[in-house]
């Protein structure tokens, strides 16, 4: 085999698409995974971002910009979250959104998916950590980047990660000096 | 005074421009930067990066969707590092970024600036960091939001900062796997 076979060889085996997760309890999870959807799409890649607990009727700065890009972010529950009371419909949410991710990652049509904060359901058991990496480890086509944010991002999921970051919060003006969420800078 | 007026005064007190640092040795402080960015962006607020790492001539994905969008994002270098032999000549250069960006957050013209890897000329000591903070302190508007990135944020930055985040590297694929950057994704 000569150098070039080699080199080719090596490119290949690098070149790969991601699982990247941004937990921890700090902020910039879901901000980092909006920059990738911002540079990637400069790159004339396609993108786009299921939100797992994001209101459908929401409007988020990220959602108002993305509207304005023609970049997809899909809220994929009715604001359903941790703290509902009616236990079956927010399994049945979280199933449904992972129908929706499922149905993206596996339709070969992105460079890119982002799952925001796509870890609670894992975390609080409504979906089986090990039968998503299961699917994902057979469905995902290899150059796809896969994003998923959240805290508490179960240990399978870092093992099955490429990249995983976690943003640790230092500092906190809510905590400190009872300063609002800024528009446009949290949400 | 009635209640009116004590929530106004509550509410005029605790909207305020943040300024938030993106710090630590993981990855997604300057992406995070772009997500904010993006949203605010989004929210038709007037931002700009400044980035005082990366090459003049460089394309970064960031770079290609910001043009598309009509966002500044200026290099203020002509691709100077850390690495630099021309000692005088990295100081210089330092001096002039941080002069662009004294312009830009005393312009009133912004509602956000990011100053992109602006903890290496304070780290350095390329730049006063005292000076800096003593210069903010007078001059940045104050509902200007501040976003400043870079590992190594010096502790009186941290102390002078709202809003501080540690990115922590969990995993990184450059380590364990060999793979390489992604274009897209990690620029």
């Amino acid at each position: 085999m000569d150098e070039e076979l080699r080199r080719q060889a090596r490119q290949a085996r690098k070149r790969k698409g991601l699982v990247i997760v941004n937990t921890g309890n700090g902020k910039g999870k879901t901000t980092a995974a909006l920059g990738i959807l911002f540079r990637a799409w400069g790159r004339d890649m396609r993108v786009c971002m299921l939100q797992f607990l994001k209101h459908r009727n929401a409007s988020f700065g990220e959602n108002k910009a993305a509207r304005k890009l023609g970049i997809e972010i899909q809220p994929t529950g009715d604001g359903f979250t941790w703290t509902s009371p009616d236990m079956d419909e927010t399994v049945a949410r979280a199933r449904h959104g992972w129908e929706m991710a499922q149905a993206r990652i596996g339709s070969g049509t992105y460079d890119v998916v982002v799952l925001d904060e796509f870890t609670y359901p894992l975390h609080y058991g409504w979906l089986d950590t090990q039968e998503v990496i299961a699917w994902l480890r057979e469905h995902k086509p290899p150059m796809l980047h896969l994003v998923i944010t959240g805290r508490y991002a179960p240990e399978p999921l870092i093992e099955f990660a490429d990249l995983v970051t976690e943003m640790r919060m230092v500092k906190h003006p809510f905590q400190e000096q009872q300063i609002r969420a800024q528009p446009g800078i949290e949400f």
